[in-house]
Parts: structure tokens; C-alpha cells; sequence
């Protein structure tokens, strides 16, 4: 197999050992391998490197079959033909085992120790998270948490804990057993191109800097609106929410970028530096605001994308009176120079009319219109970051109207992504790549994690006690509560075009 | 003929008489005619007005048939059956006398007086400029200047003088015989829907204020650069030159557009009274710094766009040992609150490799480069107006390549005009419309002319006494001097794409 596609100017990697403990789910086959083999081909990835498979109740062939199965079924945009596919699961190995028996990590610790790369390990927990810290002794027992004879890092995915007690105890027993520099929290969301564009965006145009405060920014929309509903995640989402599905990990982490003091470097500890600062300053909510602060709401039956669908309550192993909610909005405030007095609204939700991600900087409004006409006057100009889909640069300005008239019109100020370059990255080869190297940047640290759980928590203890829920019709922006919730921001509930 | 095949919400009009002095010429027939019925077509030209060709030398009917025959040659957007041709030749009249002679305006004011929607009546004065106060005075013995019962206007071109004595005379014999409200000192150039773009762009969004200013702005580039030679001109431009012909004219209106206040109200006065305070705020040149501060150059022979053209000095009617500069540029201060120290550099030129005019604002570097990479650092953002060919605006900031790093790249975000609206309408149709409302916004004041050849004075004085002057060859961008007029300027001359 070709190493190199295509030329990507990048840090060089060592040769690594990639351990994948749970190999045999569906995360390693739809995106892991993937991820890997784009690696491997642009050169991301050392092509001495082993990929290690820890799994059980199936065999070596097995797994590999399995993943080239997931390959065809998932990636049509990898082409391997039989050369080249020979070649890459010739990197592949396997340990069979539970992740709770001793065992299975002593035949990994001497599986890497017969390997070449042997000293470079990266282990990818593929596993739900009451396994984290299990696996983190596993290999600390080993010695393969020791990082004398070269780097051992630990990939975990989130949820990060169900609230600030249990993220609390995760982190402490995983710093019992690993330095937090060998904690790798990923959050693929943050792998997303255009969100790491946020920071080059902000950073990299001397216009930003100035408009970006509280006296010329209005308010801030974050948002990702799904039209799936929770697909086989029911048995996670009754317990969850989508406050904590989306808000406090993906969204929250996109507010620290947005709003965060431009950092003295670019590098992990830096960005973090900053962000934990943002998250310090989010206001505490008064348990009697939260209702005018928050939207909870459940999908009922509907219509999406032609398709009719049932209720969240008649979803599979959801209960019938379940009030769990499956659309959260929430109104932060930072409270901090740059950004008193500036809403920050982040909303998400389930069976929506489509799958839109953004994030909407609304500036304030001109402070008079200068042209009297009988048409309607200039709207606010925004700045959006289109996330998903058609990653891109959107700016909504104010132009005259072409004719004989000083009206104006909104005009919009483009930039796809794509036209900007090669193809966008998959956030996991991004984040696979920034484990590979050490870069911490888009990872979250343990003190952010806890942070935002206990800025949420108020909302949470409120709402673990409610017995009912407002419903939404599925496929509707109709969301019992939204409009409320933006009636003092210029402009309105941005709802994708 | 229709008189609407598309809906202008525009101010109506009451019927008026179009009164075109010099109407066998090439203006009347390549502009204003073609103008007029597209002014009818969008009903804003009342049905009922009448327009009165003022000529000598040919008969009605010889001068319609010239007109029907220039649409034919010039116009192939406009298509008129013969019945609409017919409708639009009744509204046609004619006056055959001299311009010289008392008895052509004894005429046209018998003509008036019989036609309906007598009232009101705008004078075109489609003749070289020494003809202007002539026909000033013939209107004025005729009682024609009257307003009594209707309004009077008189649209003149530039140039307005060849310099501020001979400018200042001309709106002294003007003004002895008409009041200042009548006088239309039309500039084509301020027509052109981006030029009006910019001001409704510049105080219909809340987001360019902020940065409008010395703080943000690096400098700022006002251009218009012509691929043509100076054609069938060459007795007017051996005198001009491009200072005259551009820089005092059209390019210093554009400046005083880009860098005044924010009016009161966009009302005539209002715009003027703030175009002139810039002026007004226009660091004088010391003699010494000239040689520093502006350029000038002649064509050389070369190849424009694949044709072979010759030297100006080799055009018909150009002395061979021309000195006049087809080349200009020059940087301008603003000595104000908002602008001190940002240079306003203006040029223009002929025989250049592309026609292609821009307002270019430049912002100032980051202050320093976050991302440390090998990659280049990212560029100045500048906002770009593009004047013509392609009228819209685009706003060239940086953007994070996509892929694994966070080098930055150019971004352009584009609106072209085109894609927000009608057809983009034609410079002289705008103007027209706005004498026929009373609309002097666009038109220039006696004492912004005044004062527009004030400031070039020492130039012209510095300029008048050279010997010889700098050449470029025709079809280059290689001009001698101006890479070094730029040397403070952050990313340098824009030339265009």
C-alpha cells in the first residue's frame, strides 16, 4: 500500500503502538480503522506502527474480517484494493481477553513487549466509561502506564461522569493511576474543522479582535440541532438528556473557544489556561431564574424529512411517562469584562427538521438608520460558523439594494470551506493525530470537565425533579419556550436557513 | 410601449421636460437616450415628460434617426419594437439653433411654453465645458432660470475647471445667474451602484464603524486603472492629464466618501457638508515632499490584452515630446481625529494590463502570529469594493488550512452584487432620476469643487515644470516609483487579481 496519497505538511510521528481496548464495537469498525488507514495514507501515521485489538469471543480473522466488513459497509470513501488491504492488516494484532481479568493485560504488556515500536503506546478505551478506570489499572498494574522508555496515553471518550460528583471520582482514581498529561479526554466535536477554525479565525484577522466584547456583540448562538431521535442509545439517554449529552460536554467547550482571552501561546496548556478561566466566570444560576434561563423539552410524534416517526415515549425501552428531555436550551452569562451583560444561548435537540450545527456571533444593530425609507430597516449583522453540514464562513451584512433606492438588503458574505483547500479532515484522524504527537490542545483537562459539571449542576438538580416536560411536535422548530428565551437578543432565535 | 416591465419602488416623478444642449452628439445618443428609456420603462420617467434636443446642422427627423440608429449600435440590451419606438419618438422634440445665439434660446422657450408638464424643466448640458456659462446666461435671458412655477436644473459634466482659478471662475458666472440648488455637477463615476454601495455598506452595518478608523485601518487604496489608451481625447488629455482627469475628479469624490463622518441625515446638504469637512482636513503637500508623495508616468509602446499598442507620445495629436503623466498616484493625509497617519493612496492610469477599479481598505497586521508554524503568517484582512468590472464587495481574511495544522490561509468571503438583486443599474439612469427628484447627494457642490482643486494645487505647480517624466510600458504593471510609494503599507500595492 502507498504511504502517501497525498502530501500533508505535519509533524512526523513515531512509530506507535495504537492498543484498542474494546476492538470488537462498533466505534473501532466505523471510525477508528478508518481514521487510521487515512492516517497511514497521507503519512500521519509511521507505517511501523501496530494497531492491537483487545476484544474477546472472537478470533483474530474474525476481527479482521469484521473490519473490512465495516470498511465497505461504512467508509465509501476508502478504496483499498487486496495489495493494499493485505498490507494494512498486516499492522494489525490481537489480545484476547476480558477487560476485567489480570490476564489480558499481561498478554498485552507482552504482546508490546515483542513488538517493534514497543515504546510508544497509545490505548484507546473503545469501551463505556464504568470501564475507564478498570482498564487505567489494568495497564498501571502492568507497568504500561510507565513512561520511562516512551510515551503511554489514555484516550477516554466522553460522557466524562454523570454530574460533578461522579466526574469527580473518575478523575480522581484515573489520577491515582496516570499523570493527567497521559489523559487524553477526547471530544470529536472539537476535532471538527471548523471549530478548530474558530481559534485560527479569531486569531489570525486583526479585524475580530476589536468586535469581539460585549459593546458590539449582541449575544451568541451555539447550536446543534439533530433530525435523528436517539437511535439505539435509549438505556444512555433516559439518564442523560440532552443537557448533558450535548450541552455540558460539546457545547460548553465550544462557548470556552468562542469566549476565551486570546492565550499567550498556542499550546495545550495555554488554550486550557483560558478556557477554564471562561468556564470560571459562567454565572451561577438562582435556582428561581432557571426557569427563564432554561428549555427543556420532549420530542413527540411527527414528521421528519418526509418520514413519519414516533414519540421519544414509545421509543424502544424508553418508559411511557418518561419526562426526560430531548431539546435543552440554556442561557449563560459570563461575567467578565469582555462579556458582561452578553447572553450566551446553547441549544440542542433530537427529531429537529434538520442536522445543523453553528455557531452565531449577532452583533448589535446600527444605533440609527441613516437612510429613511419605507422599506425595513438594516438587520443586525452576524458572523456564522457553519459546523455542520457544509463546514464554512458565513457573514450577514447590510448592502444596498441594487437600483435607484438607498435600501438595504442582506447580503451574505461567503466562504465554503471547501473551497478552501483540500478536503476537510474527520475529526478523529485529527484528534488520533494530536494524541500522537502530544497535543493536548483539544482535549479536555481534568479541571474544565469538573468545571462546567458544576455549572450545570443547579439546572440539574432542578430538573431531576420535574414530573413533566413540554413536547415538540418531531420535525418542527416549533419548541414550546425558544422564543421566550431570545426576546431581549436582536435579532432572534437563529434557526438554520 | 409598456411603461413598466418591472417594479422600481422608487420616489415617482411629475412629468418634466429634458432639455439636451449639443444633442447631435455621442453623450446623447450612447448614455443619456438609452438611460432615458430605461428611466421610462421602470416608470421613472413620467410618460408625460417630453425631451427636447437642442442641435444644429440636421433636422428632427435626421437626429431621431441618429438616435435609433446609436441604440442599435450601442444598446443591445434595450429592444424596441416599432411600436415602442414609435410611443418613445413622440415624446421626442427638437430646437435647432446655436448655442451662441440669443434667438436658439428664444426658441426653446417658445417650445416649453407649449408643451405639457411645462413646470419643470432640466437643462443637460451635453457640451464641452467652455459652452457652460453660454448656455447659462441664453437660460437665464430667457427666463428659464426662473423657478417660479417649476423647478429649473442645470446638469453640467466635468471637468469643472482646469485648476482652482479657472474653477473658481466658472462657479462664479454660474452662480450670478443660477442659485447653487440648481446646479448638477454630475460625476458619472459617483453614480456606479458600489460607489453608493459603500455608504449604504458603511452605516447599514454595525460591525465597520468600530474599526473605521486609524486604529484598525493600516491605509487605504482608491484605484481605477484602464486598459485604454487615451482614444480620440488627445487635446483635452495633453492639457489634463491623469491628475485632472481622475484624481482631482473622480478618485478624491470617492475619498471624501470613504473617510467623512457619518452625516446627520443622508440628505444633500447633510453628505456635502461632510465631504467637505474632509477636504478640509487634507494635509497640504509642501513642495519639497512631492517627489515622495506622488507618481506620474507615461505609456510607453507595448501589449495590452494581446494587441500590440503604441507610445502615448506616438498618438495622434500628442506632441512627441509629451511630458502629460497617463499615470497617477498620489498619497493623501487626512489630518483628523480618524484618519491621521493612514494614507489614502489614489491612482489611476491608462494602458494598464486590466480596466479594473477598486476602493481597497487595509487593515493592520495582527499584532503578533499565536500559531507558530513554518507556514507564511497570516496577511492583513482588507475590504475590497470593487467598483468595476464585476461590481460587489469581498472582505479577504485568514482562514485555518484545512487538515491537520493550524497554518492559515487566505479566505475570501464574496457577495458579488449581481447575486443580491435586480439588474445593477447604469450610472447615468441613477443620476437622471436623481436631478429629476431634486437628489444633489451624489452631485458635487461649488465649494467641494473648489476645494478638491485647491489641495492639487502644489502638485499641478510642481508638475506644470517638469522636463521630463517617468515611462511604463503599456500593458505592465511595472510602474516606476510606485512600489516605493508604498513602502509603509502594509502588504504593499493591491494590484488587481
Amino acid at each position: 500500500m502507498e504511504t502517501a496519497d497525498k502530501v500533508c505538511i505535519v509533524e512526523a510521528t513515531e512509530p506507535a503502538n495504537i492498543v484498542i481496548l474494546g476492538a470488537g464495537g462498533d466505534l473501532t469498525k466505523r471510525k477508528l480503522i478508518p481514521a487510521l488507514i487515512k492516517m497511514l495514507r497521507c503519512g500521519l501515521l509511521h507505517p511501523d506502527s501496530k494497531i492491537i485489538g483487545v476484544f474477546k469471543d472472537r478470533s483474530h480473522q474474525q476481527w479482521v474480517d469484521s473490519l473490512r466488513e465495516g470498511l465497505n459497509q461504512y467508509c465509501t470513501d476508502i478504496h483499498l484494493n487486496e495489495t493494499q488491504w493485505q498490507a494494512f492488516s498486516g499492522m494489525l494484532k490481537s489480545v484476547a481477553g476480558d477487560l476485567q481479568e489480570e490476564n489480558t493485560y499481561q498478554t498485552l504488556a507482552a504482546t508490546l513487549e515483542n513488538l517493534h515500536g514497543k515504546l510508544n503506546a497509545l490505548f484507546y478505551c473503545a469501551v463505556p466509561p464504568r470501564w475507564y478506570t478498570t482498564i487505567a489499572a489494568g495497564l498501571y498494574n502492568q507497568g504500561l502506564a510507565d513512561e520511562t522508555h516512551g510515551y503511554r496515553r489514555v484516550v477516554i471518550e466522553k460522557p466524562f461522569g454523570m454530574d460533578l460528583p461522579s466526574a469527580q471520582a473518575l478523575n480522581h482514581e484515573l489520577q491515582k493511576l496516570l499523570d493527567e498529561s497521559q489523559i487524553y479526554r477526547i471530544d470529536h466535536y472539537l476535532g471538527k474543522e471548523s471549530v478548530q477554525n474558530l481559534l485560527v479565525y479569531r486569531f489570525a484577522n486583526s479585524i475580530l479582535e476589536p468586535l469581539w466584547n460585549r459593546n458590539f456583540i449582541d449575544h451568541i448562538q451555539i447550536s446543534a440541532a439533530e433530525s435523528i431521535g436517539i437511535e439505539y442509545r435509549a438505556n444512555y439517554y433516559e439518564k442523560a438528556g440532552a443537557l448533558r449529552d450535548m450541552i455540558q460536554s460539546h457545547l460548553m467547550q465550544v462557548m470556552t473557544l468562542v469566549a476565551m482571552e486570546p492565550p499567550v501561546e498556542f499550546t495545550a496548556d495555554a488554550v486550557r489556561d483560558e478556557k477554564i478561566k471562561v468556564l470560571r466566570a459562567v454565572r451561577s444560576f438562582a435556582e428561581a431564574e432557571i426557569s427563564e434561563q432554561a428549555v427543556a423539552a420532549q420530542y413527540g410524534a411527527g414528521t421528519v424529512q418526509g418520514e413519519a416517526v414516533k414519540a421519544y415515549v414509545a421509543e424502544d425501552e424508553v418508559s411511557p411517562d418518561s419526562v426526560t428531555e430531548t431539546f435543552a436550551a440554556v442561557r449563560f452569562h459570563i461575567d467578565n469584562w469582555r462579556w458582561q451583560s452578553v447572553p450566551f444561548i446553547l441549544w440542542t435537540g433530537k427529531r429537529l427538521p434538520e442536522r445543523v450545527s453553528e455557531i452565531v456571533i449577532r452583533f448589535r444593530k446600527p444605533p440609527f438608520n441613516l437612510f429613511d425609507t419605507h422599506a425595513t430597516p438594516p438587520r443586525a449583522n452576524s458572523l456564522i460558523f457553519r459546523v455542520h453540514p457544509d463546514e464554512g464562513i458565513t457573514l450577514h451584512m447590510n448592502a444596498k439594494k441594487p437600483g435607484l433606492t438607498t435600501d438595504s438588503q442582506r447580503m451574505v458574505m461567503r466562504a465554503p470551506y471547501s473551497e478552501n483547500g483540500d478536503d476537510v479532515s474527520d475529526a478523529y484522524e485529527v484528534l488520533l493525530h494530536d494524541v500522537l504527537i502530544g497535543d493536548a490542545t483539544l482535549f479536555s483537562r481534568a479541571d474544565e470537565v469538573e468545571e462546567s459539571w458544576s455549572i450545570i449542576e443547579p439546572l440539574m438538580e432542578v430538573w431531576k425533579d420535574r414530573i413533566s416536560v413540554e413536547r415538540y411536535r418531531s420535525g418542527s422548530w416549533d419548541v414550546p419556550g425558544m422564543e421566550r428565551l431570545f426576546t431581549d437578543c436582536v435579532g432572534g432565535w437563529h434557526k438554520p436557513d
